[in-house]
């Protein structure tokens, strides 16, 4: 990296991150429609950040949900445009019992940022936007050409973003998409990540009596109780060992290849550190295989909330009316949300237990996605992360979904790179969700070596 | 009846029915903390009604929790004591929603008065006050001894009314138990309750890693989910056909007799008037047994409540550090409640998945209770529905639980006669509880011809 720049990034630190606290204090909870408002905000203020930055054409796109922000740097002919996507919305931030701080006051403490979005996506879309800014503001161009593309529908499974990039495809055509919005291996562990899983989510909600019930009475014996029914239904998803017993589920998982196996074995992850991260006494899952493979390269069906009846401490004793429960499987290719969605529904009709009415509604889907580990804009990602970070860069995959990955991939025909900066126990979707500072500080660096690069790559491309 | 009293009934009716509503008005709700100050109020308000019905000692005792509420009126020498016992205290109303008027705003509609606590058990024993406020108010004395123990503790499993009862026995010695806290079997169905289920209630908690994680990242897959771990532990418990599955579950329990379960096929219950009331497509429960026998002679068990993870229904894709259930078993004669809840904990113990661990709190515990059909004082009741109803009596058993019955049975040696003036869709522990205004007028003109006859029939006892 220029001194220049070195110097730029110090000089500025301060004001970046408490500009960066700035953007993580909205509360931008897409699926929360009390946040309306918020969201907006957000992507006003998300429409500033690239303004600021040097972004020319910037702008706010209206979607009819939560807008699409805008703006781009076009003036190197010779080179490759690069499509920047992140999200300026967030997840809920609930337990808020369980935050030691105000999840929209955001805080640094020992050398992490806290806060709802910290990694997922605000500070990971910050070092994009402050890495192109930093460029600018010392040599008055860039290496390549940017396009950037924040939408505010992530987190609830971007339902908009499909329609209307089919419709506005032209603005968005680029060479490559590069997203920051994963985690790395560990501290100071970069990793570039080379396949995503998919994702189906859905909600059962099952009826029983047309009101709650007493436990006693002429009812408790007498009639189908709707928690019973769920708990039968969802148990019956599964079996001991947590093999998904859906039937069809596992059919068309294309398994790791051996190569792929001992790749995965050859990283350093460390099955006891986890358990003790986690205060559990052991890992659980699928039977022959490791917890990463668990995780990266094999399907899952998790219940991700449940509800019904009067569940305080001090009881009631009632037969509950109804019962819910939100669920979500993780994909690998080559399996089809649609199909899969489909494969749960047959389950669900045959297993219904008797007394009750079952209502499924599905809620989002993303297909899985894998680039080819040896294209020459991952193994460039690859380098820089080595570049920056001073040791060995590993390629892995993640068992998250982002569903715009495998949209842009094939809507735009291009590979997607993806860099992250988070940590894999950053609680992204938990309470106190943080981001590392150490990544912040490196994550620009990396970044800066990727931008660097990428014209002399893309002059030998031969893909 | 004499036309004095009759003529009493119809002239403080309205006053009567106002007073009563301020009576539900008070949220007395036991279970829950916050309303320490309204079951105070409560507890005062009903020393006011037994006072200003003309008992004497009536008395607020303090018990460590909410207070019980003592009254007598000791003054005919020659006729047996009756202990009346009944509850200030109400089961919480939540949820609120259900509700198509505020649960602490009774309201008068159709010939029923909404409220929580207008059936349970408010409005029941205010019938016994007015009973015996009417003799008092027309004729200056009572043709019975009576002494009332009205308590603030029976929604939550009477907790210090056992100890108080062991150090107070004297204070509350009778011939005789009477409790209006049951339903009869339909509208102008009235019935002698001779049965009442036991109960022990416990809540699970399952925990697995410390906070809720992504079910992305390294995690779906890699370890325990608490709500799948709980949902196939609460779904071991029970088969498919709803037969309760923990050993020994069925041991002890004394099948209904030939003679009984003839007597329970002879009442006029129509379980297709159930379904349609209840908008079930079947009924569901043990086979080989009524949806009656099901709910009064065969125990249960029953999930109240569960809850974990995010259970909105925009969805949140975690697994969460945590998941319980609120469980309660409906036990027959002669099943123990504390050897019951020794079979569930170690069926728990043997059936918790890996990866989990899981804690149990038992909550409260009763045992079941079953009065001699043939006994005169149950006779009598039978005469005094069939007397104020113009009606045949029903002689039925219940499937719910009033702890105190066996608990009062046992320590004061003496029978409890149940003559409950409920309906069985009067919603006692769900929303839109009610009391139908038909029960109150022929309720207290019931209780008034029990109290005239008694006399003569303890004359003539023989048990």
């Amino acid at each position: 990296m220029t001194e220049r720049l070195e110097t730029y990034f110090q000089s500025q630190r301060e004001t970046h991150l408490a500009e960066l606290q700035r953007f993580i204090a909205i509360p931008s909870i897409s699926s929360q429609p009390a946040y309306k408002d918020s969201l907006i905000q957000c992507a006003h203020y998300t429409a500033d950040l690239l303004h600021h930055a040097g972004m020319e054409h910037v702008t706010v796109l209206e979607t009819g949900g939560h807008p699409i922000i805008y703006g781009d740097w076009l003036h190197a002919p010779e080179s490759p445009t690069v499509l920047i996507y992140g999200h300026y919305d967030v997840q809920p931030p609930e337990p808020l019992e369980a935050w030691h701080h105000p999840p929209f006051e955001p805080i640094i403490r020992d050398g992490k940022l806290y806060g709802r979005g910290a990694s997922d996506n605000k500070g990971q879309i910050y070092l994009h936007i402050r890495s192109l800014e930093a460029w600018l503001k010392t040599t008055g161009h860039l290496p390549v050409n940017v396009k950037f593309l924040i939408e505010g529908e992530e987190e609830i499974g971007s339902p908009r973003l499909l329609p209307y990039l089919e419709t506005h495809l032209t603005r968005f055509q680029a060479d490559l998409v590069v997203i920051s919005d994963t985690a790395m291996l560990g501290e100071n562990q970069p990793a570039v990540c080379y396949g995503l899983r998919g994702l189906v989510g859905f909600r059962i909600e099952v009826r029983g009596p047309s009101t709650d019930l007493p436990s006693g009475g002429v009812y408790g014996g007498a009639v189908q109780n709707p928690i019973h029914a769920l708990v039968q239904l969802l148990a019956s998803m599964r079996d001991e060992h947590g093999r998904i017993t859906v039937d069809g589920f596992y059919a068309d998982v294309i398994p790791p290849t051996p190569q792929e196996k001992a790749a995965l074995a050859a990283l350093p992850f460390d099955e006891e550190a986890m358990k003790a991260r986690l205060q559990v006494k052991e890992l659980f899952g699928e039977k022959g295989f490791t917890a990463l493979e668990r995780a990266w390269v094999r399907p899952t069906l998790e219940i991700n909330g449940i509800v019904g009846g009067y569940y305080g401490e001090s009881g009631k004793t009632i037969i509950p009316a109804t019962a819910c429960a939100n669920v979500t499987c993780r994909l690998v290719p080559n399996q089809d949300p649609y199909k899969i969605m489909q494969q749960i529904e047959d389950h669900i009709r045959t297993h219904t237990p008797p007394g009750v009415t079952v209502t499924i509604t599905e809620r989002e889907a993303a297909r899985p996605y894998v680039t080819p580990i040896d294209h020459p804009a991952i193994q460039l990602a690859a380098s820089a992360y080595e570049s920056a970070y001073g040791t060995r860069c590993y390629f892995i995959r993640a068992g998250g979904s982002i569903p715009v990955v495998e949209t842009l991939s094939r809507l735009l025909q291009v590979p997607v790179v993806l860099m992250g900066f988070g940590l894999p126990d950053a609680n992204v979707h938990g309470p106190n969700e943080y981001f590392s500072l150490d990544n912040f500080d490196k994550g620009l660096r990396t970044l800066v070596y990727y931008w660097r690069h990428l014209p002399d790559v893309w002059k030998k491309k031969s893909w």
